[in-house]
């Protein structure tokens, strides 16, 4: 297809053993509500800034997955993972708490899906227990990227909304006692993909074509057809980016209609005024961590494709006149 | 030792095929200036911003490296790497020249040494060339991290000078003909170790505490010695850092004064008023790939212990109260 190199590769041994989330409010009202581990009554999740609350996320997530995994925190090997606030710190302040080798990682709200493929590498050939996390938070995420939120600014019609939530997976590379086994088998990494969008109000815009890039690759090289998946599901491309996708996609006589869905797109009611649904490192992370691994688990899906996209600009670049680059890594999974 | 794990792990077949630095003015004006690849007269590289300057020494770092190896673009499988700028925009920017998979990474300036270990696992079982990239700019950190420069605010005694530069190493998993071989050997991930620290001008002092987490474990997992290494080398730790290394590890019955010395300290010379020597992430990226890369190839250095050094904070953590987190991530080396 293309004259660069395009290379997706497959893992022997990685199991997913069980994942957490955590989600604020908002989230919790959606349609995906009761499927979250934990919700927080409020988005401060008792602290007192939006910093030290995405912080608290983090933590709770990564704490509540080590009970749930039934592992004491000196049984992981490392956690690997990132978040959107400047310099990772959401992830590193949570990780100040545990004494544990930590690989720090930034593809916006693509981190999530490079943590499982970064997790995977790791799990595959080096390490027991492997420990991916990814989240965001509204509030810290609007004013850092747009405008202090007490601005109040009108929301354009494009727009998403950052999803407040954090989400973590535990990988093994041995299959654990009682578990149903559901394996990461292929990964491929994305490449930055820009078709000059300027917006920033308009992400799925933006990110989509990154998506279709990949998911194009990733079935490329597998050689497999969209019907050979139970589920492709995208990141955080929300409606637009997700009907941009499809149709991408379809010129290039791929046609993923049937089994396509997009996290952001699933996360909210219309109702809740999301516009164009959730965005945020933390759609692919909770709703991953959710409602898809249980599937995975139940049996219901079998095979899966998830696709994590991020945009890559911080607010200066804006300022500068630069478009939006934009990335898409792809995990595939199987479940039994 | 600790009650947590502390693995660390090895490689059967990672190279260094070669490596490319780029240096600013004041890097090209140090002890080491003779050994970098290029040199800019002025620290804006030729662009209008000094984020646009830091892009363009990555995309020249890059480009300067394909040449050095020989290779087109697409014979490149994968890049990994980051910067210290919010969102790590220089590398994704720079990303976007190349159509390549590109993995996102973020550990402040003990990115490079990151790279390496990521970079490593993806040679090692995945992937044939694997490029390394990291690197920073002394005005654009220090209008992020600390004060706008048309302030002229005056420096503390035991700041650091942000190094501008930026430095890329091509990992292989094979030996290429007529090269010499430099093998990757061994990794040991960082853990996040805060001491408390809240002088953000003092970043020595703030990591040196995660340095010498890191060279104990990797010692003590690897069975060696500090005199089994010709050199122990750490990222921007400075002169003050360097010093508090050697005796906080001295204190716990390890001498490495005979063969330990710091990229930081060593890229400047006094009168260049730097006080306290060279950090962020372009110190172990450019003094890595241009003298100790040299030295390894030329049998002068057999083997070498490489710890990037890195502060996790940003500017708002030090506002709202937070002390300094710090990681050290190690890679083991061996030349012939």
């Amino acid at each position: 297809m293309s004259f660069y190199t395009n290379k997706s590769f497959t893992f022997d041994s990685v199991y997913v053993h069980c994942g957490y989330s955590v989600v604020g409010p908002k989230e919790e009202n959606g349609p995906l509500g009761e499927w979250f581990d934990k919700a927080y009554s409020n988005d401060m999740a008792g602290e007192k800034t939006f910093e030290k609350a995405e912080k608290r996320m983090f933590i709770d997530a990564f704490s509540g997955l080590l009970n749930k995994a039934c592992l004491y925190a000196n049984q992981v090997d490392c956690v690997v993972g990132g978040d959107l606030v400047n310099q990772i710190i959401s992830t590193a302040f949570a990780m100040r708490e545990f004494p544990l080798p930590f690989l720090g990682l930034y593809n916006a709200c693509g981190t999530f899906v490079e943590s499982l493929i970064v997790g995977s590498m790791l799990a595959d050939n080096y390490l027991n227990n492997v420990a991916c996390l990814s989240g965001s938070h509204f509030s810290t995420a609007e004013r850092q990227f747009r405008y202090p939120l007490e601005l109040g600014v009108l929301r354009s019609p494009v727009t998403q909304w950052t999803a407040t939530g954090a989400g973590c997976t535990m990988l093994c590379n041995k299959l654990q006692p009682n578990d149903v086994p559901v394996k990461i088998t292929a990964a491929t990494i994305g490449k930055v993909v820009d078709y000059g969008i300027m917006d920033v109000n308009n992400m799925g815009a933006a990110m989509a074509p990154a998506a279709v890039d990949t998911i194009q690759r990733h079935l490329d090289n597998r050689g497999t057809s969209p019907s050979d998946y139970s589920l492709i599901l995208s990141g955080d491309l929300g409606l637009l980016g997700k009907s941009i996708t499809k149709d991408l996609l379809a010129r290039r006589g791929i046609d993923i209609a049937d089994n396509y869905a997009d996290c952001g797109a699933a996360l909210y009611y219309p109702e809740q005024k999301t516009y164009m649904g959730g965005s945020g490192a933390a759609c692919s992370a909770v709703v991953f961590n959710s409602k898809i691994l249980e599937n995975l688990k139940r049996g219901k899906i079998k095979r899966l494709m998830l696709v994590g996209t991020g945009a890559l600009m911080n607010s200066m670049t804006s300022f500068q006149g630069e478009s939006i680059p934009c990335i898409a890594h792809c995990v595939e999974m199987e479940g039994y």
